[in-house]
């Protein structure tokens, strides 16, 4: 890597029920080891090494997070864990890792947008679309969009536009045709069967100066403040100050999707976000009935079963199910049916109500 | 109560896995809470009461049983714990109480053997219909049968003969026309309609010398070493003699279906054996959906559920399933389907092949 390769901007700061009991607001989904060995954090901080020398890979996260995430990535430089004094979404979280790369390396420090928490299938893929967006990055905002797998109603969409010719790096590239929004499911359906469509992965590319300057844009106050901690001769302090007061907004909504001219680059690496337990099914190895056996567990009959045991719960023996999510950690017991996953915030939300906030 | 009143033989000596992992070899199916907020054996022991005076209650028992017993019913005369050296089955075990019994009171006093561990509802009614079966006992060996309430295929059943006239207590009692094996369904249904068969509660109720003598006569080898220890100056060294040697056969087997002349109270109190984790739903107040939530679960949706917290267990949170089973305890979690409840000792082989002999 040269000195001159990208800055990655490692999004950490995430919280989210969706893995209760495994995830808690201190030991979030990327903290997890979903995939195996390592965690979803890792993986990602692995994974940028082959785009950036380590002193050019940020991680944002949150405050009660940082000593996990310095636990979970030990080889990343202590100053390159970059955190918010309080969340405010990503728009801000971003913006706070592009003012770190301009003040390091200036306004053409090209910048590569990565949620820490999708699990990557086909990491050779990855890195080849990644660079070919990095690549696009110097022309214009660049984002990686997934060709979906099957329809889904949980994701915001990517309109394709025209083919752009000339694209860097040997992959296809095309305008964005638009951004849109989470759909139904008869036209998550037409957009899967068009092929015109992509899934937002939340991953961009851009100079850190066209950063700040489209937040001047659309987001002034957010600016404004990136502005002054660009300038601040005590970043440090600036961050606390300027921080709190920024507007709380994601950067697709707030940036993106105002922003003209942008790229897309069509991935397919095996991307899987990890949005409920129902997706470790497809990021584990199953056995040929379909489960998915975790930590020691013992299943015996049944298919399409996520059967998790975390380190320290009680032994779990599952007996004659099919298509349930079954987990346990040292203070907690989930069960729930697959296909409603998405659920668990019920409980967690019951687990709230019953004064259990050591769950959460 | 009169000091004649009848000597409660309550057999507490049962181990089994079908409440697994509540249940374990130290701490069975009879200690356990099922019923609400005392054991099984507590509710045995104190149902006794009702019939006789707490120094003439005897509670046989396993050695590593002895002092959960001792715990569970604080109230008991020390000497009233009988140990079995090692586990004989049931009919060394109510020869055993025999021994005991005629050792204090002679060949006339009236055992009520009553096993430990099913569940009653109906508490006044089991009382009149075992003081009613313990006034027939000085007539002839009499048992309690149960008025079957469905099909069970588990069960052994007792065909009624003729009406008995004249019989004491004022309730119905017949001649048993035969113990019958545990059928298959269609016999179990063909037998439920008939009105004929009662199930096989494992209650009897004799004199000491009936019991000794039936002994002698069946089973020779445990009838001359009941002798032994009831003539022994030194009751406890002839039980940690000669009990080891006796035969390991069950008191219905090995006595009472070769017996002769034995009378038959039909009773509908009920009863229930709590063979498995299934029978939560009858022995305990089911909310309006049919599901039996204990110790601090949370379950939300679904019908027909047990879902049992024990003290120490994980957090358990259950969404949207039906008729399923979920117990855990501090070291396991269980997951099985209702109607599969019974082969929750799949599971218990299974852990112990893994190993985990703590489990057991």
């Amino acid at each position: 890597m040269s000195s001159a390769s990208a800055f990655a901007i490692i999004l950490a700061g995430g919280g989210g029920t969706r893995l209760w009991p495994a995830s808690r607001r201190r030991n979030p989904k990327q903290l997890l080891r979903l995939g195996g060995d390592e965690s979803l954090l890792a993986a990602a901080a692995r994974r940028a090494r082959e785009l950036s020398d380590p002193d050019r890979i940020l991680i944002v996260t949150a405050a009660d997070q940082e000593s996990a995430v310095r636990g979970a990535v030990p080889w990343l430089p202590r100053e390159n864990v970059v955190v918010e004094p309080l969340p405010r979404n990503t728009a801000a979280a971003v913006g706070l890792g592009a003012v770190v790369a301009f003040r390091r390396a200036g306004a053409q420090a090209v910048l590569a947008v990565l949620p820490a928490d999708p699990h990557i299938a086909d990491e050779a893929r990855f890195t080849a679309i990644v660079r070919a967006a990095i690549a696009e990055a110097a022309r214009t905002i660049t984002t990686v969009g997934i060709k979906p797998t099957h329809a889904e109603t949980g994701f915001g969409y990517i309109r394709l536009g025209p083919a752009v010719a000339g694209a860097a790096g040997g992959a296809a590239v095309h305008q964005v045709g638009a951004f849109v929004e989470k759909p139904d499911r008869a036209t998550a359906e037409r957009y899967v069967a068009s092929g015109d469509y992509l899934w937002n992965s939340g991953m961009f590319f851009l100079t850190a100066g066209r950063l700040l300057e489209e937040a001047r844009r659309h987001l002034p106050a957010l600016g404004q403040a990136l502005d002054a901690m660009t300038a601040a001769p005590d970043f440090e302090a600036a961050v606390r100050e300027r921080y709190p007061s920024v507007p709380s907004i994601s950067i697709d909504n707030g940036i993106m999707e105002k922003a003209s001219g942008l790229h897309v680059v069509p991935g397919d690496f095996g991307w899987n976000d990890v949005g409920s337990w129902a997706a470790m099914t497809a990021i584990r190895r199953a056995d040929a009935a379909g489960n998915v056996v975790v930590g020691g567990a013992q299943l015996i009959e049944g298919k399409g079963n996520v059967v998790v045991a975390e380190p320290g719960a009680p032994y779990v023996g599952v007996l004659g199910v099919d298509d349930l999510v079954v987990v346990a950690t040292a203070d907690a017991v989930l069960v729930i049916p697959k296909h409603r996953a998405q659920d668990v915030r019920q409980l967690v939300e019951a687990a709230k109500k019953n004064g259990r906030e050591d769950l959460l």
